[in-house]
């Protein structure tokens, strides 16, 4: 077993599923979101799939009601439709806090068959012009202070493009853009759930803006539009509009074949200095 | 009170809403999705700030479960949380069917004061350039034939760059890219709320792909950066990755001052000849 499978285990418990967040994937105190939308999505395909419905996940749109601390968690997915060719869902996921249920995430999914969505390629992106991952700064190379209270950190090899690393020695470059190498340090390969987590892996793009400290995000859409080949993602990160100390974080992914596999947008909160 | 207002009416009924769908507003059988969009929308924010939560919607994410038909529908808003600066929650669309409630819509959104997030600007995407409306081509020369059956269009007035409208007479150009200017047909100014209406009305990009036929969305997520000045909107719309029947349909919204109030990405599926 897989740290990262480890990580997003759960049991059945009745029409629920629970599980261990860890504070191997924390960044400060906060579990990463990521993390609780790869397990809320593990749920919804099992409990799809036991219902006769889809396996994999389309599209996921959540919201992040408060943070996931390190402890035990429960999922709850609805299925709200299945139909021919596509099964939508929704999915809470919940902890404990002091006898209190309190919500973390909510989200909508759609799951259907990914390999039916592969074929033909009409129109697409093409993977960035990014250097070998050799070449690349890696995110082990971080001061250790910066590491200390990141157990989500060590959970990665990221490999970052020297041209758009600028902000990590102060030097941001105000373009609001990043690009690099992600894989999982234990090399398991990414499947189409994982591919959520890997959507929010990559530090905030509000550092090349200037914006230090958490980022919450407000509101998180992924799609994924295949199953990845396995061996390193490329991913890049921009902003299109940031203003008023809130901008959209979009994220694209290729896998080890230069195709495209998933998109993001999230809404993020973000503090500048002036 | 305009078209617009009179066909997002809603009345309290409890904890619920209840209006009417109008045929004004469909595409074949089918209200608009995004006049659902809407009329959620104005029931969140109605029962948000009736709990001392926000007014304005920043994000929504929505499945489309089934097609709303003209008749009665209820909305029932469930807000999650309410914090300082947003509020998080759900809303379900249904209509009554046979006796059984058929749920139309399902989506959560969070809200705040736009007020808060309209400057410093740090980044930000220029509006297209567009040759003036009067140089456009408007909707209303549409073939009879493709109007019969769409109250929806008659809504508006659209005017599409000629750059961008070959689909219309058999040539798509293959690009994924429409870009037009949108006015209310009753000329009624757009709002935060109705700028969730204005992300979906153009036709499909995937036309433009040597799509036809009806696109009907998996999932939609819109988000509001400002609240519109009065007049014409600027409306782009582009597809990234288009494979296997499933395209991005992604949607930029810019004001008549040339602001960037809105944008948006859905998950479509369409059918191609080949």
């Amino acid at each position: 077993m897989t740290d990262y499978d480890d990580a997003i285990a759960l049991r059945p418990d009745g029409s629920t599923w629970v599980g261990e967040l860890s504070d191997d994937w924390a960044i400060g105190e906060a579990v990463n979101g990521g993390l609780l939308m790869a397990m809320a999505t593990t749920a919804v395909s099992s409990t799809s799939q036991a219902q006769g419905g889809h396996a994999d996940p389309l599209s996921f749109s959540g919201v992040f009601l408060s943070p996931g601390a390190a402890g035990p968690v429960t999922v709850e997915p609805q299925i709200l439709r299945t139909g021919r060719r596509m099964t939508t869902a929704q999915v809470r996921v919940t902890q404990d806090q002091d006898g209190q249920e309190v919500e973390r995430l909510r989200a909508l999914l759609t799951l259907g068959d990914l390999a039916t969505y592969a074929e033909p390629v009409r129109k697409t992106l093409a993977a960035p012009s990014i250097p070998a991952a050799e070449e690349c700064v890696s995110a082990r190379e971080a001061p250790p202070s910066a590491l200390t209270k990141s157990g989500f950190l060590q959970r990665w090899d990221l490999r970052m493009d020297p041209a758009t690393v600028g902000w990590a020695v102060g030097r941001p470059s105000g373009a609001g853009l990043m690009r690099g190498w992600l894989r999982l340090a234990d090399e398991r390969d990414f499947d189409a759930v994982s591919l959520l987590l890997a959507l929010d892996a990559f530090p905030p793009v509000a550092f090349d803006l200037g914006s230090s400290g958490w980022v919450p995000t407000v509101e998180f859409t992924g799609y994924v539009r295949g199953i990845p080949a396995p061996g390193w993602l490329q991913v890049t990160l921009s902003a299109t509009h940031v203003a008023g100390g809130l901008l959209n974080e979009d994220c694209d992914i290729w896998d080890s074949t230069g195709r495209l596999v998933a998109h993001s947008r999230q809404l993020a909160s973000a503090r500048f200095a002036d």
